[in-house]
């Protein structure tokens, strides 16, 4: 068995209304920012997962993104690899 | 003036309690899935900066990301480059 970090980063889909984004726009103002557009705002969710080889782990986190991180109707996901032993900081 | 896409990625600290995490965690049991753990549960802001310059650009992202995605006490955070002509289907 090996561990197998990952992060899954879920986004409202293009064309779905994302409130979030819209109250950061409303508050740059008074930040004094310009320039800044098509903000969105998601999730995202890093986890261990254990599993014999690399394809299993993935497997997973498949399965995990979609029935239990996002809501496949408005959100889409986006998977990626993180370096266990980059960590620090974080 | 160009423009610039980023993800800034917000995370809870080390040490420090994420509830969100700790309710993933419960109810993998629920969907059968084992060998899941270390879930941390933060967000994910994506937005484009229009600026003379990426270090112009990258100075107003991190200014957003240290003063309105994150609260410095208890999350961390991590900026990246996202490619502005592969949004598709995010």
């Amino acid at each position: 068995m090996s561990a197998y970090r990952f992060a899954v980063n879920v986004l409202p889909k293009d064309g779905i209304l994302d409130p979030q984004g819209r109250a950061v726009e409303g508050s740059l103002g008074h930040l004094g920012v310009e320039g800044v557009s098509g903000v969105r705002v998601g999730r995202r969710v890093e986890l261990t997962i254990e599993a014999d080889n690399e394809g299993d782990a993935r497997t997973i986190v498949e399965r995990l993104a979609s029935e239990l991180f996002s809501n496949p109707l408005i959100e889409s996901f986006a998977i990626e690899w993180v370096d266990i032993h980059a960590g620090a900081g974080r």
